[in-house]
Parts: structure tokens; sequence; C-alpha cells
């Protein structure tokens, strides 16, 4: 499926690491629809992934930069335009880290230090992004700014610990910049509240299979895979959507609306 | 813009009435992109529109139904396919109506009867559609069904009366039966949340400019027009959007998430 | 526990069936915090019911009142004001049925007329109620209205059938009639979304030992029981609560913030 | 109005400031409801405030603390437990500042040190109380903590800036530590939403005052007054509300839920 979506279009692609990423299967396919743009990601994670074939693939130049630094956005900004010719209509902001569950902190013996750091990495660097977008002129009118989210925004999930305050951090920024950038620029800024996916990401995290056999199963159509996500990110960066701003969209199969479903009481009715 | 998006795809759309009501704006649309579909209304609604200009347009046929006769409806499924020649992809219901708001009857003095009415009409419809639907075994796997809603039913909008209520009723049906046909049919079932819009049905509101003008100012991209609405009803019925269900879509220009906006301090600071 | 916080209210409290109904313990309950009232029920249930035993303990009057009945309500007010001495400060609806629920008819086979019952019986006569009690003028300002609803209203239980529709207006009607009453009287309208309750309600559906233990471990206070229920009713009863309306509250031991919850992931990792 | 509704009870009161101040008036109400308290503010706030009044009028000690700072919490908690003779029952977190909304930061030119700093103060000094109290084992079983915030978590107010983000963050860190306090301790963990009030916080901000009476407009029992809020955290803090937690509650008269009002199209039409 191609119908040149996004023929014309240009953007910037952050956090695409392993072909096993959101951000990865994006790419591709926004490529596909006809979209241009480059890769970016932290110089570290870079060097860990394998994203030169991406690039060669997909025609993208790779700038490396760290999203929570401002210089490095600038330059990522306007090498960007450049290198694709014109200013931009779409970004996707896909990163998250956090160094408390990384190192398997408990959410009643946080560090808080790695708290600012979380906070700083996975949601005040979506700020940077658009304020930095906004300051160096770089979207074109109707443009489609995207972050990636989860339901932990709303509802505990005790595992996912101080990222739960990130993702609620993400989406509200969405919402304020959404107001400023509407106004300024009619540009829109949404978040897409993903299933889990079985990402390099999330198969590291202990107990995550049962977690995701549970979300599948709590989705009347099952668990959004990459690829619908992938797909689902093109509409919001194509001109069908562009008085969509200022959101955050489910793209759960339904997970979100389900107060229980019948696999799960055939669950645990054994 | 088209892309052939809904190339193959065949469809009902309830509740074209005119050249300024959303139905008719997504019917000439999903035509565009290619879709396939019957046109029906009410046999008096029908009387009363323009609508066979839209059928010749769209290369539509016309099967009139009363959306709350279950005879009705299961004959309008059963031809459509046999017109279509097949299962369908979409259906778009766009319906509403309230005697007691038409009557001007305040809401502390709402005639009972009427209520039930209006809620039959404009939201207990969609069950019966989508049971229709399931029963006649007329939706393909991968289907998507939308109704159209309007964020009063989360807020309180005075003038809107009891159609608040029937919009409640409408979007709790989307996810009742979204869950169903999830499990049953791969189909998605969704409402669009939608601006105000200048149709037939909203101008005829006494204070409709006012508020018109008030919600515009209120959402930081404007008031989302019909013709918007109608691309973002294409993108729901598409192939991008598999794994949206359940959900209730705000296309509102950001209203929904906005606690005041420069415009309005302005108004009232005068 | 008690505190004379409703001395001098006087209220009317509907659907008290069996002592196990919250109605019940929450009539107990406003008598022992000094609160007078009538107690009302349809005149089949209090055929069925042994609500005689709690009127006598609470020095209360019952009057039988159908409560989709216009006529009954009037005569309901106004005997209440007469019977209490003066207006009213508090009003209880505690009113759900469905035919299609009872007599099992699948969410996909719904009877239309039960249906249109369903919402009459379980959501409109919240409406009949607060317009007669306003036509009547019976209530005092600062009163206070409320209704028990589920959280089935904004998340699908597939067991539940078409009352989550019934509960989407019921808490629909709180928001508008809400707003009118406020404005009209000063009068505050809520609804509490309490946790599944081993009533005799309750207990009569088939798997609901099941359910009630999901969401007894989804929720990490528990479920809420029907005492704590009780005693947040005549909080919002009580003049601490006077600026509270519009809302839906919910008391269920945290159940709708909980996405996942160690109890229920060590159950299915078995 | 007292009912010794906290008879027996003990806790801390973070951020009363001066009489405008709402943990100022709760101090006030709770000390009348029978409960027993330390008062706490960081170092400077109290040299500013006259908080020595209140601590004498609700015969309350002062410990001065930076609630960011872990070793001033730890000893403020073992101080509190000792002065008051036991564990704690309750406490209120009334703390919020904004370095960018005070410098007057536009937010599309925020300082990023700033925005951090806001984050920690306004909204991660609530997980340091809740971590140092649970660490320190300070509260009694069925003890209950509340953060104040505002509906800016939700919606886009554009003078608030960064401040939606911290209470954002602040709401998320209920949901989530609600979580885990009620598992390991019973306790319970909310957030009050209330209204724009005039407190010397609020009165500072240039055009506060159309502000806040577009919300009271908006409002169908008006804003909520300060005195009013603290009647709502005395039943928060009593037993009669044991079983509600991980809940953003709405204290604002009903604003959250009015799309429009009268008084607001009336105001618009002159």
């Amino acid at each position: 499926m191609a119908h040149q979506l996004l023929e014309g279009k240009k953007g910037i692609i952050f956090g695409a690491l392993d072909e096993n990423s959101i951000a990865w299967k994006t790419a591709e396919k926004i490529y596909e629809e006809g979209g241009r743009f480059v890769l970016t990601n932290a110089p570290i994670a870079l060097r860990m992934g394998t994203i030169n074939d991406l690039a060669k693939k997909c025609e993208a130049e790779i700038i490396p930069a760290d999203a929570t630094n401002l210089e490095d956005l600038a330059l990522l900004f306007e090498q960007s335009k450049e290198t694709l010719g014109g200013k931009l209509d779409f970004v996707l902001h896909s990163i998250g880290m956090s160094p408390n569950v990384r190192k398997g902190k408990d959410y009643g013996d946080l560090n808080y230090d790695w708290f600012l750091k979380t906070l700083d990495v996975s949601g005040i660097s979506f700020h940077k992004v658009l304020q930095i977008a906004e300051k160096t002129e770089s979207m074109n009118e109707w443009g489609s700014i995207l972050a990636l989210t989860y339901i932990a925004a709303q509802r505990t999930f005790p595992d996912y610990g101080d990222m739960a305050q990130a993702k609620a951090v993400l989406e509200s920024i969405a919402r304020s910049y959404g107001y400023r950038f509407a106004k300024n620029g009619k540009v829109r800024v949404n978040t897409i509240s993903q299933s889990p996916t079985m990402t390099t990401a999330g198969t590291g995290v202990p107990g995550f299979d049962v977690f995701f056999d549970y979300a599948d199963k709590m989705s009347p159509l099952g668990n959004a895979p990459a690829e619908d996500c992938a797909n689902y990110i093109v509409m919001m960066f194509s001109d069908y959507t562009r008085r969509v701003t200022m959101q955050n969209l489910m793209h759960d199969g339904g997970f979100s609306s389900s107060g229980i479903t019948e696999e799960i009481i055939a669950e645990l009715s054994k």
C-alpha cells in the first residue's frame, strides 16, 4: 500500500535505532509515500544502531544530534532545510529513556537527578525541538509534528516508573505548544499513544512478555503493530488531518476503551 | 488532493441532505478517492433535499431508509451489497434530530416522548445500523464504521438540549459495539467529534452565529470546515488507520484542549 | 463514625431494596448523620424488598413512586416536603434495570423496545427527577443531587450490555441539568462511579464473581464496599462539597487509574 | 460549621504563605475540625510571610523545609511525628513556582534550566514528599495525601506557561505513587484541581482579573473560593473518603464540564 501521500513533503525523524523501532518502520513507510527526510539520533545511539542501512534505503542523510542540546538542534534544523531544499512539513519525536527504569530503581527509591534526566530526555526534549523549530522558522504552514507516547500518562503501570511522568510532560507540551504553533504558523502538534510494541526497548524489560500478552488480550483488535503505527503517522503527516491538533491519539486496538475482555476473564477463570 | 485512498472500497453514507452537510461533502470526497457507495436518508429528508444531484455526480444509487426501522435497514444493507457488488468496507452515520430542540423546549421542560425520540433517532439508530450490518454479514474484515458527534457529549452547551444525551449514547455505542465488531469481524467503530459547522442544521439555531464565532476563537486552528472533516473521514476509512477503534476523535482545531485563548481574552477585555 | 454532618438536612432516597443495596446502607448512614428522608421505590420493588425494616429503623416514611412516571414523581416531591416539613437538601438516585441484560440478550441481538426501556428507567428517570424537583421548587439552595453510575460509561465491559448507554445518559444528564440547577437554584448535581458491589443486583449476573475479583485486584485499595460508598455520599450531601458540580466522581479504590497491577500480572503468569 | 471531622488526626501542611493562600485557610479549617499539624514552607517563604500568626492561632509548630531537599524533608517528617506525638494521617502539598512565568519568559523562549526548576519545585517535590513519607514510615493506614493542581494540566491556558507541565507531572505522580502507597500502606493520594483563586500568587499575574472573571462566568456555581476548597480538603482528609485514590478531583463550580455558558454568550454578543 502506498499512495504518494507525502509527495513533496520534507521532515526530520528522531529516534530510529534498529529495524524493530517504530521510528525505523515509519521512515521506511514515509519514504514509500514520497516523503523525504533527515534521520537523527544521539551520537551514542547512532554508534550502537544500524541506521546506515536505513539511510541508504531511504536516501536520507543522517545528522547526529542530542535532542536535549539546543545547539545540536539548531544545527540539525538548519542543515536539514539545506539538505532537503526547503522548509519542513513534518517532525517525528520518538525518544524516551529513564535511567531509573534502566537501573531497576524502585518507584519508592528514585534517584532524583535521574528523574530530572528522564524528564529532560523524554519530555522536555520535545519542547526544545518545537522551540528551535519555531525560532529557526523551519516549519511550513500546515506542517505536522508528532511525538510517540504511552497510556501510562493516564493510568498506572507499575513497571513504567518515572517514564509515566515523562509521558505526561510530553503530552502536556503537545497541548501547550500546539496552541502556540497553531497561532503562529498553522502547524499542528499531537501525540500518538501506541500499544506496547516488540521493539528492542520493550523486549529488554523483565516480565514484558506477560504484559504484552495482557495488553493484546485487553485490546479487541489486538496490540497495534509497529507497521500500523507507521501508517497512522503517515496519515497524521498528510493533508488529510489538517485540523487535528493538541490531541493525544490512541493507537491501541481499543485497549484504552476496554474495561475487561472475555479473553482476560477466560484466562482468570482457569 | 486525491490519492485513490479508497479504491475498491464500498460503503453506505447516511445523512447527506444538501451541499452544506458534512455527509454530502464526504460523499464527494470519497468518490474522488475511488470509493463507491449507496446514499441513504429518511424518505422525508430525501424529498426535501437535492440529493439526486449528488447521486448523479458520484454515480451512487439512493436507497431510502428510516434508520430507526430494522426492516428498512436490512433491505438497505442487502440492496447495497447487491448494487455495489460485494460486502462493505465503510459506513458513515451522520444523523441527528431532537424534537425538543426543534420546538424550542426548555431543558427544564422536556417532553419525554420526544426525548426518547431524540435518543432513538440520533443515538440508538447507530446501534441498529451496527446490529443489522453484523446480522446481514455485510462488513468486510478491516472495515471502518464512523458516526459524527459533538463535544456536547462531554461538556454542557445549554442550547444543545437533549442532543447532549443522544451524543453520549452514540459515543457509548461506538465503544460497546466496537468491542464486539472487533472480536467478531475485525471491524473498527469510532466517532468523530466535529467543530460546529455552517450546515443547514447549524444555521437554523438562534444565536448560532455568536456561538460559531466563539468556537472559532477558542480553536487555535479555527473551527474545522466540513471539507476537512471529509478528508478526516476518508483517512479513517482508509487502511492507514486499521488499529484505531472505540475512540472518540476530536476534529476541532484544538477546541477541546483549549482552556482559554488570547482572542477570547481580548474580546472580553473590551 | 458519625458527626451529625447532615443535621437538619432533608431528602429523598430512591432505590433502597434490601440490606445489600448501596441505597439501603446510605439511608442508614444518613440517618446516623442526622439527615431525615423519605424512602421511595417502584411499587413492585417495594413488594419484593424488606424496606419496612429500614424505614422503621430510620424513622422514614415510604412513598411508592415509579421514577419514570411524572405524576408519581410530582406527588412524591410534594408529599416528601410535607412529611419532612420543608424543602429538600439532597436526593439520591440509585436506579438501574435493563430488560436486555436480565433476559440475557446478546449485545448484537438487542430488543430495541427494551433498549428504550433501559434508557428510560436507568437514565431518563434521572432527568425526570430533576425536572420535577425544579418545577415543584423542592430544593433548597446549596442542595446536592447524586446518581450512582459505573465506569462502563467510559470503557466497555461486555456483560454490561445496554446499561453502558444508560449510564452514559445518566452522567450526561448530570452535566446538563447540573448547569441548569446551578444557575437556577445553586443546586449541585453529580454522579458517583462506584466499584462493583456484592449487591443483590450484582450477584445475579453470571461470572460476576470472577469479574468482582478482577476489579478487586485491579484496584490498589480494593473494591470500595457499599459502606464506604455510603460515607462518600454523605460527604457529597454535606456542606463540605458545595462547589463540586457536574462531575463524575470515581469511588473505586483506584481502578479507573490503574493500567495493570502486580496482582493481575501474578495471576496471568501462573 | 465544624464537626470535629479530623479529631485525633495529625499532619503536615506545605505552602501556607499569607491569609489569602489556600493552604492558610485550610490550616485554619483543619484546626477547627480538630486536626493538629505542623506548618512548613521554604525558609525564604517563611521570612516573607506572616505564618507565625497562623501558627499561634492553630497551636502549630513551624518547621522550615525546602520541599526539593531530601534531608530537609526527612527531618521535617521525623520532627513532625515527634512534635505531634505519632504517625501522620494527612499531608497537603500546595507548592508551585515557575521562574519562567515569574520572569515573563514567552512559552516559545523558555529557559530550560528554569523549566527543570519549575518541574522540580512544583512537581517532583511531591514525589520527594511521598518517598520520604514512605521511607520514614510516617503515615498511618488510611492516611490521605493531597496536592493542589489546576486544569491547565488538561487544557491550555497561554499565561500558565511551563506550570502546565508541572501540574501534569504532579497529577501523574499522584496516580503512580497512589498505586504504590495503596499497596504498601493503605494510604490514598489525590489531587484537587481548584478554580483560579484570588491568592497573592494569582493576583500578581497580568490580566488575571479578566481571566478570573471569565472563569467565574464559565463556572455555573461560580469560581470556588478558597474557603470552600479548605472544606473539600477536610473531607478528603476525613474517613468519609477512604476508597478515593489516584484521582484528580475538580473543585471548580462546574468549569471543567462547561462548554459555554449564557453569561459568556451574553458578554460576547455585546
